[in-house]
């Protein structure tokens, strides 16, 4: 199919898709004359695959391309997901240090699940940045929440390898761990959301003014 | 103090201070002089807490202004979670319909759980959004997790609320409801990337190539 096929059966605009071929998100074309092009199906499953990971996933470019090469390679699973959990961070990148304590309460945690997780998982300084936030702001008691997060992130990690392991198909693999960690985050956020709002209705069912909300006076 | 001490206790440095002050963000200081201000106290804490919602949180600057006036004002407890909720999904201000069939997998998975939400609440469209995807680039399988997301949905929903109803003080209260529900998402995305290295290692002990790792032939 010529680039306006694409353009049309994507839903992606033309000048995005060539600023996709420029940054080498998506495959040349087969070229048939000077400056025409022919696409297939596979650039159209790209394509899609892309505005997922930018529209829905949140993942930059250059984060993208990252990914892409790794669904393109043959590596190791734990690579993949290594990877994939790097581009989905956006503090990956960061070098100020997170606060000492901050790390030894996340260390703590790892240690007493009995998690074996190599020092450079992002997720360590992702999560101790948020408990150093959560000391910062005068908000310490939040951290009481961690043991609930971590069981809860321990249940969604093992749906997660599931998904990975009954995947019958080897080259749509490395696809399901890129896709699944990418936007399982906004699936977890999506469902907390409407999770939230139904314990609060059932914990507080009436729209009373926080002030009258606490027995506790000022 | 003045605002170069300000600027020293808080590590912000002072031109982005200026410009928190003109986005509102900040509360202006005390005149002392035609061009000189003083801050107090209240001041550094603002401050730690922006950088924090920010910096941690990810918000932008507008989603930062829309809850910071929700903890100024003695507003229901529902509103403060959907005031935090709608400025943490970045996908909120999205105006394209989610696929009709990707919108009943959500809402048959509220019915079947029977969670309370109204129409609108943001993580409906958040966790729609995700489950199209999924259709979207053939990774289907990956809506098989949907029922486990949403058991680790509820067991965080429910630390969320009883860190609230701890709080014993009211003026706190909006802040913890804000801080929790902006910056839990990212604890859990990081506790999620621990979780996954550990059971990754725990199913697939050594570094094989995904295609030694299964047995399908391609």
């Amino acid at each position: 199919m010529r680039m306006a096929e694409l353009s049309n059966r994507s839903g992606v605009a033309i000048p995005t898709i060539k600023f996709y071929l420029r940054e080498g998100l998506l495959p040349a074309g087969q070229r048939t004359s000077p400056n025409q092009s022919t696409y297939d199906g596979s650039h159209l499953e790209r394509l899609r695959l892309i505005r997922a990971l930018t529209d829905v996933g949140g993942l930059s470019v250059g984060a993208t391309r990252d990914v892409l090469g790794a669904i393109d390679a043959d590596i190791p699973l734990d690579w993949a997901f290594g990877i994939a959990q790097r581009a989905a961070t956006p503090l990956g990148h960061e070098v100020t240090p997170v606060a000492t304590e901050a790390s030894m309460v996340i260390d703590e945690l790892i240690a007493s699940r009995g998690w074996r997780v190599v020092p450079d998982n992002p997720g360590r300084r992702m999560a101790a940045r948020v408990i150093e936030s959560y000391r910062a702001v005068g908000q310490v008691e939040l951290t009481a929440s961690l043991s609930a997060y971590a069981d809860a992130a321990a249940i969604v990690a093992e749906a997660d390898l599931a998904s990975v392991s009954e995947r019958p198909d080897r080259a749509l693999m490395t696809e399901t761990v890129v896709v699944g960690t990418v936007l399982g985050d906004a699936l977890f956020a999506g469902l907390r959301r409407i999770a939230q709002e139904h314990v609060s209705h059932r914990r507080y069912p009436a729209r009373i003014p926080i002030s009258e909300q606490t027995e506790a006076s000022q």
